[in-house]
């Protein structure tokens, strides 16, 4: 049974052009680039075009480019140095659908004594700006908002919100790990301060982060030790990931045309195909404002976790949730912030396409999934009454 | 030129056999284990066999292992969790030669309030248990001391200690990073409330670490955000990586035996040989107390890091400090707290075996050298009074 991948948002494949590029930095070229040999040295020249390759995607400059070891702790290293670099403040604003990496870390800092406004999202998904705007104040030390939404996609006016803080003096962070590689970010057109990303969601391996830290940003480590990147990340640099996400950013650049065009049209005819053959179906998030990849559909009456088990059975993957959270029963934290009826938040399914995928793949998803809800809509109490 | 690897306790080739069990999860078996289809689930058992490799070359229990980024977050993570668990204790115990993970994190809670204890060591490199011992009241919230060390290959008396902080209610956390591989590591025989590992010291790839976490002791993660690692560490598990830490400690633990038989041969004639060959040469640290396969040896009059350089152009691979600190000219802290002279100190190299050495580079090796130190003396005003 062949698979078919639509589960982007969770992880994502090696491309075989970056696995290329990281293999010889295993067990030929293993030298530890602080070394004094140029066995180890050589290692290091090739993680400086990695991180100019790094830089271009986002339009940063490479000595602002630090590698960690994945999205989620860019995100809690930029939130802790903020209040570090600000230690008089005593207030962070995110919203209420961010990633665990920021909402549980927020969560946990309210505990300790920290003011946390979670702003609140609209049934669109969109951002509550007003509320956004009016909670900042002298005491705020950071702005943190994801730049796209892991579960619907919904893209947050970040450019705009940065600016709004850079007025303030407030320093602005976004979580763009689903934004980069499928839309276009470019942090010389506003003022963000730092931004995180993931490698493994787009196609460099797991174990991969970066956090952006602009220029004369006031940067206090979160890992301490050796004096790796620049002295902001202690730990022996993961030579082969970093080289490989290298390529993979070399990759994402080149196909964010792709990712408008043909990975648009592909999840546009999936919506069109499963809206027209699955009754009381409904999209999740604002349509017109979305990442190209990311379709967030609720089913009513079914349950998520049972429509993914008889997908798998036919071999395609998708997540019901975000995968971070899977294991629990309950609607997501987004879909519930969004008070999408519990109803068709139990029932939703998130398909997230990639360029490997086709459009047979999705001819073939249009072909299967109304057989699926059916089947479990027969079996369903909560479907009787429609 | 073939390249001669003495570097192994900066860093390590990556075992063939662990790359090949690798490969299968960058482009192919690339689901989250997190995921609810049997793409991304398949992973999670392959997971499990790997955690219970890595628990076995340790003597612990699967469920005691935490997956981390590398050594210095394991360090980082320890020694955090042991201050949030105690948050009425403000005394932390460490030694004076520990790695930069433990050392600048210690130094950077000194400047927050918190009273660290540097244990020193004497010419021997030989921690003072005296001072140790004395320094333990109701304040100490940890005491956290490296197994061995990566300089001198000194090993420490950590399961001796470790009952006496157990004695006294205080949490004990050995940086087990160079002990790892090199000499057996029993977790069961002794009270050690945690313990860290690193990948890429034992032919695993960089980027991956490991933490003990014994069953019972309370946990504060240090990187927060999902549930993985049983809550213990957020971020997406680095799959690839992880599997092939297991591997890796598997072949590890076959190899204990060889490393105290072939290896320790190599190092006790390549340290003889060095000695009879150059006059004025001195070996760091307790002799018949190091880890089997290192050798810090000082050369009077000369400079490491022009020592290295003329190695280096002969293909020999090796270190003059720890590769983390170079960048710096000055004698390496661990050095200088041996009180050893500076004049060695300066002219120290370590060099660090694996069993992919062979007695033919050791050989070379005590060729070369001799003529490497003489030439340099010949330019050094600082050999003339000899």
């Amino acid at each position: 049974m062949k698979t078919i991948y639509t589960d982007n948002n969770a992880t994502t494949m090696v491309a075989p052009e970056v696995l290329e590029e990281m293999l010889p930095y295993f067990s030929e070229l293993y030298g530890n680039p602080s070394s004094m040999h140029s066995f180890g040295g050589n290692v290091g020249l090739k993680l400086k075009e990695a991180r100019q390759k790094v830089a271009d995607l986002i339009h940063a400059d490479p000595g602002e480019i630090v590698f960690t070891s994945c999205g989620s702790e860019s995100d809690n290293a930029a939130i802790l140095s903020a209040l570090a670099a600000n230690p008089d403040k005593k207030h962070i604003i995110t919203s209420v659908v961010e990633h665990p990496a920021v909402k549980n870390l927020c969560q946990s800092l309210e505990k300790e004594g920290y003011r946390i406004t979670f702003v609140p999202v609209d049934n669109m998904g969109r951002l509550d700006t007003d509320i956004l705007y009016a909670a900042m104040d002298n005491d705020t030390a950071l702005v943190t908002l994801m730049w796209a939404n892991n579960e619907t996609g919904v893209i947050f006016p970040v450019e705009e919100i940065a600016e709004k803080a850079a007025e303030k003096g407030i320093l602005f962070h976004t979580d763009a790990v689903q934004a980069a590689g499928k839309i276009p970010i470019d942090v010389s057109q506003a003022p963000i301060d730092m931004l995180s990303l993931s490698g493994h969601k787009i196609h460099a391996p797991k174990g991969m982060g970066v956090l952006y830290v602009k220029k004369g940003v006031k940067f206090h480590p979160f890992l301490k030790g050796g004096h790796q990147e620049g002295g902001r990340r202690a730990g022996t640099e993961n030579t082969a990931s970093i080289i490989g996400m290298g390529k993979a950013c070399e990759l994402a650049g080149s196909h964010l045309k792709e990712m408008d065009t043909r990975v648009r049209a592909m999840r546009d005819h999936l919506e069109a195909g499963l809206l027209e053959n699955i009754p009381a179906a409904t999209v999740n998030g604002e349509k017109d404002n979305r990442l190209p990849n990311t379709l967030s559909i609720g089913f009513d009456a079914v349950e998520g976790e049972s429509i993914l088990l008889l997908m798998d059975q036919t071999g395609i993957c998708a997540s019901s949730g975000s995968a971070c959270t899977s294991g629990s029963l309950d609607p997501s934290h987004v879909l519930m912030a969004m008070k999408v009826p519990f109803e068709s938040a139990h029932g939703t399914i998130r398909f997230s396409l990639s360029t490997y995928n086709t459009m047979e793949e999705m001819d073939h998803i249009i072909e299967v999934m109304p057989g699926i809800i059916q089947r479990l809509r027969d079996m369903s109490p909560f479907w009787k009454k429609h």
